[in-house]
């Protein structure tokens, strides 16, 4: 088991699907910082599922209630721990497979890790529901890259087949950021949202699933954060981002498509600009070395489809050890890209917050 | 700075470029281990350039001598350090472009970082050639690895546009794992290598470079080894991969292509084979919620194309902060790839042990 | 800040002295351990105030409340976390002394560290009530030793200048820990007690306090288990008994004593006992070489004098920079050490728990 | 094994008594520190054995090769990386013993954990030899402390029953700093050297030794550094302590003298002290609450009796499971502590600037 992550700021997550509560002890918060609660609720409700056709029925209240470290709403140094209390459970839906592991789940593989003994309702702490605590670690760091004018901005770039533009200079605003937050489906070229809009409802009534790519970037950091090889930005922010369930690869700057160019115009030249150095392109994603350029930090990440689907699927019985017919009765996201963004920014902030606290060295 | 990496078996990695030695210590090896080092031989020799014409001239004696923790050719269970000296320096090629920083490389990121500090000459301890300590670690893995009938093997998915087969079941035999490990191209569809050895040439002769997408895979693991969240086996291997250079992307199973499926399709559904549990498919690259489904463990790596070009470049003179414009004439691999197939197999094994390590739980 | 301690067997502790809940995340359980939690409780009422005259007054209701991690009263795998409610607060007590900082406190290192923002109240997150968490994961650790027959002893081995007997090995049975779990000063040598609680009584009426110092024996350990140099049993085990608030030195075997003796006396000899390889004395404390040698692991740790009294204190107001007169109206211990025993086993059973689940290796 | 210790300065230790080389890596000096290899290796040769008649006849070159991190005399930020090559070996010496282990040795313990794969040699890699490194990496966090005004000193407390003083505010200045470090038994009471010269004599006439206490304080260091709980000052040194073979306590500040004191004595009132805030005594050696309050850090170790005497010894065959008789050949110091002493000022070292680095927080 690995429940905490990080070297400076650091995040002890816990928590099961159908458990008590679930929730999160952050430390290296430094004292001081004001807690805006009504922008952490804001980001808490962005995953929260339950909000419109798109995604599943379930109503989760993933409100989290301070548990230590916030006294008259700052920071106090301490741990700071959070708790949100699990409801709205539909424990007995997943007697009835409970020795049917659900294909691309963890079920199996948990089941041999913990020899049996884990909580498999609802996938237990491999449920994205764990994910809602690192929704509000991340919440936190943003307040704290703010004050260093460092932002996180993501969206979809692409669902099924439907492809959206990449990020470009243009976009990176704070108005962009901001209205980004608000869409349903946030699509830069936004005359592909209606295109995504029948897919999904296509996919839906298919009792089916279907999966994306996210874009995100971290703006506003400087030159010279990270290290060469064991810790490098990619490593550290690669760590985190596959510890989401359901992703599947990540690439920075032109990620595998660098391999279809040649080194003369995959290297970013660099010329003066303002008096400051600066780069022509930004083929390596910010990043070079280990360590970031002054370039936007930006990578991709392959989102499979939900693999929560209705259709009646091929799977084991593991305790008569026979072949199974699967039929899930649960309430299902079609799509479960949008409801990763929030998170995937979230572990944006926790991973280069922690890079930028490694750095102030003596 | 961040010279150790890994959690049971763990290695420490120091040496410049133009630096006395460069070595590993690798804590975490079990006593008792005979070391066959005609494999490790050749396992350095695979990574070292100078083999033919497809790679940089430069000589380097890359055999490593042993400092601590192995006594009559047998581990200790003291640490196992080693060392390998420099030699073949040119440095006085790197004097003239001391304030040139290399498009591409990390030589500007490293002077922020380091304050101009750093030694500068070929890269200092960013250099590729400081990947020479982790074959070596990687070749102690792989020995320790294959008594437990875990194997690792890799080819060239692609150079350029020129795509290889991915891998399938039938690849995966010790023949194939010997015959692409003296492949100079170790393309699985050897129709393709006169191409890619066609196109080299080509790109050598423009004074270009050119990059390319390598497979891998870990054979032989069993269901059960990893964890949820924080460490999943993708989260450990990822962390490793970025921390080798040139590396911008890494996918497990189907990757970013599995964006281009349904649930229905991208799930791996489970039979019962021959009595024991096992899956359809491989969508998924072995890894269900961070952990292995005993199915092979398989990645792909994006691999940029070599920096270094002798091409003119625009670059910055960091100390007259002017624009310039940078000949390089050192000696350049016009494709690192294949040398970087051993690092990736070496990175592997590493990453691989020490997850296996991590299992043994009271 | 550091919130977490652990290698294998990981607990993050949180909370705050006058804030909403204190409580712990335990990484590394085993999935399947049945916890009886009477005895958990027990132990938290061993630690816990108010149950005689010779402990503070202040009534905590310590019974654990579980997060995540338990499911039908066996462990998950998943991360253990438990929450205690804080209730009786008298915030206001330390109102009137927010800026006039205990001798013997951390209140003005406390301040320092957090520029004053941390959360004053009770010691904050510095209070020795955060070691109720410590004593649950203990508890929890002492049941996973137990099925390995290993178990914890402690006493009092001496109150100001009365002293008890160290141990011996006719102390090592299950009856005697069991008979000195229950005393209210566990002293072997019962004749000293009423001694004690004579000096006691007598500190009190002098609105004074006293120190004294504790033995604590690991019994049940076999030879092999602990590390050369940086992670020695004696490392692990001091870094962790130094995070109990008070302790100010601890010691291993015949610890200082053994520099008044010579290396013929001080070494421990062996022999063979019963067809096995045993010692004939412990002055070692079960430790050679950072390793355990089968032996008991003995050590005792110097506990101060509760710093908190209600005598009258020189101190400094800290807004106004000058000396000021200090007069702590609380309600205070006139002795720790009886309370501090069950944080000491608690400390000892994860401590060492930790260590063995590190030698589990490929 | 645990061949790496620190969070910001990380050293990672290799080497075996008899093996080739010994050594250590660095990792986290900042890039620019001018090395002063005098003063480095002033350091080494305070700890190498065969100065006098008191130590041990063995000579070691220990002058350390510098392997990577080191450019033009300065750290260039990459791992600093030295080596030390093994001579004068008298393996043969150690060949007749091997199967007998030395009472008050890792010998058994080493067997028992490695399965007598390790090399027994001079104690293989629990050699007190493998303390050479650790004060290679010591002597450069000096330098790096210096710069702060930071400095350490230390001296011999007690030699069996022949006590120093103790340390007073007088003792501090760069002149005992100075004139400690060139003492072969480093008293501040120098009348008392000639008695402890007459002891030690007799102790090696009767083929004996003897043990002590080493005094060490750490001066400069301001208030608000470490940590409550699991990494306060004395939890992060004294785990760097119990890492040098032969200690077997710890006590900061009074120590466990403290036990025998009142609450209204042993608190470190405080007052105004020319407008700062300072405090009247230093019962607490200079940390309350894991955080150092700005006085001095005083701790003192017990050292035990070197084990190796020529004497005979009762121990037992590990081949034959027998009882055994033990005479020991090699050459040995029949005291140890004077030797140790620039290996706990290294270590010393190395602790307070990991937590100094550790303080820079965002």
């Amino acid at each position: 088991m690995a429940a905490t992550w990080g070297r400076k700021f650091k995040i002890t997550i816990f928590g099961e699907s159908h458990g008590q509560e679930i929730g999160v002890v952050i430390d290296g918060v430094k004292p001081g910082v004001y807690l805006d609660f009504d922008e952490i609720n804001f980001e808490m409700m962005r995953r929260s599922p339950g909000r419109d056709r798109y995604s599943t029925a379930r109503k989760e209240d993933d409100f989290p209630r301070i548990l230590s470290g916030v006294f008259e709403k700052h920071t106090t140094g301490a741990p700071l721990a959070i708790s949100i209390k699990n409801s709205d459970k539909h424990s007995k839906d997943y007697e009835s497979i409970k020795n049917l592991p659900r294909p691309g789940h963890a079920d199996y593989t948990a089941f041999v890790k913990f020899g049996g003994q884990n909580d498999y309702r609802g996938g237990g702490h491999f449920s994205g529901r764990i994910t809602a605590p690192l929704v509000f670690a991340g919440a936190v760091a943003k307040q704290i890259l703010r004050e260093k004018d460092i932002f996180i901005i993501s969206h979809i770039k692409s669902i099924y087949d439907i492809e959206d533009k990449k990020f470009s200079r243009g976009d990176f605003s704070i108005e962009s950021i901001e209205k980004l937050k608000y869409m349903r489906f946030p699509f830069i070229d936004e005359t592909k949202i209606k295109k995504v809009e029948n897919l999904v409802d296509r996919v839906k009534n298919n009792r089916d699933s279907v999966g994306g790519v996210v874009e995100c970037a971290i703006l506003g950091i400087g030159a010279g954060v990270g290290s060469p090889f064991f810790e490098s930005i990619e490593s550290v922010i690669s760590s985190m981002m596959f510890s989401i369930p359901s992703v599947k690869g990540i690439e920075f700057g032109d990620g595998f498509d660098i391999t279809k160019s040649f080194g003369s115009s995959a290297n970013d030249e660099m010329f003066i600009d303002g008096g400051k150095i600066s780069h022509k392109t930004n083929h390596n994603g910010g990043v070079l070395g280990g360590i970031t350029n002054g370039m936007p930090i930006i990578f991709r990440l392959a989102i499979k489809p939900t693999p929560s689907i209705s259709r009646e699927q091929n799977t084991v019985d593991i305790s008569k050890k026979d072949d199974a017919v699967l039929n899930i009765k649960g309430r299902h996201d079609p799509i479960i890209v949008p409801r990763i963004i929030p998170v995937v920014e979230a572990a944006a902030a926790i991973s280069i917050l922690d890079c930028i606290m490694m750095e102030n060295e003596l």
